[in-house]
């Protein structure tokens, strides 16, 4: 791009067809492959929550892990895996949570989320939030207290941020 | 830790016992969540790495992500996901492996490599390196070369080195 032209994160979403049939899905690999707009995405998640206070950054694997990680680094902060069930090593914790056809479960460990601290969860796509739900609804468990839900994406249409209410919901790119 | 003590990155894995049966598994949920700690390693990865010509980063999911995504943005470099079937929206390589028990499948958008590309392959975990040894020959199969494979940690008991020859492998921390 021109260097007179602002970086725009939405020049690096694909909008791929009938990958979920009938539907556009966003396709968030053309941004990982321009490490500027990559980079920019990261700043403005700092950007975006720089008030609030964070004790923990948790995301749920696998692509959650692509911007929670980089902003763990960036903001200093613990990064807490959160993981499909029999991957990770120490005691866990264990969450169960429906989807739209059966359930599925999730997995924190034990010693992950300090008594009273607040955790910002990260994800790359924010839809029915049914993941992230259950990730607050784990991190809770633990006894913490979640800080808000941080995305880089937001289907506005399919009301994630209703689902995730009352925690704040903070996207960078919102899509009908 | 006290500010004269070094920081030692074998000082941030957990060792926990039987989570595969009869080993000592790997656990790097601690550095994860130290950031100085977490941020050490990066830095070491990037050192370790500095002399090499580097167009790509790739890495497979899950836990590969937490450390090549930080990399790829200190390195200014392209990230390219390396995912389970049907996780990539865009058209895709399909490269099946085979493991102990049975086969498993890792997937690669078609336009990840540019022809000549070297990329670097970055997991947190070497052991037999099957998993990586198959993204060395999907990368090597789209055209691009391996630059070398970077890891945290090398179980060299395993003999992955061997299996990913003739890769060079770099990792930041040995056990037996």
């Amino acid at each position: 791009m021109p260097e007179t032209t602002p970086l725009e994160l939405t020049d690096y979403i694909r909008a791929t067809w009938d990958f979920k049939p009938g539907v556009y899905f966003r396709d968030i690999t053309p941004l990982l492959e321009a490490p500027e707009a990559f980079e920019r995405a990261i700043d403005q998640m700092a950007q975006r929550v720089a008030g609030l206070k964070i004790d923990r950054i948790a995301a749920a694997e696998a692509r959650g892990f692509l911007f929670a990680a980089p902003l763990a680094l960036k903001l200093q902060v613990p990064l807490v895996p959160i993981r499909k069930p029999g991957k990770l090593p120490f005691e866990t914790l264990s969450h169960t949570y429906e989807l739209e056809y059966g359930t599925d479960t999730l997995e924190m460990h034990v010693d992950a989320i300090p008594d009273g601290a607040s955790v910002l969860v990260v994800d790359d796509l924010l839809a029915t939030g049914g993941t992230v739900r259950a990730c607050c609804e784990m991190i809770e468990e633990a006894g913490g207290t979640v800080a808000a839900c941080l995305f880089l994406i937001e289907l506005t249409g399919l009301a994630g941020a209703k689902a995730l209410a009352p925690h704040q919901v903070i996207s960078l790119i919102q899509y009908d």
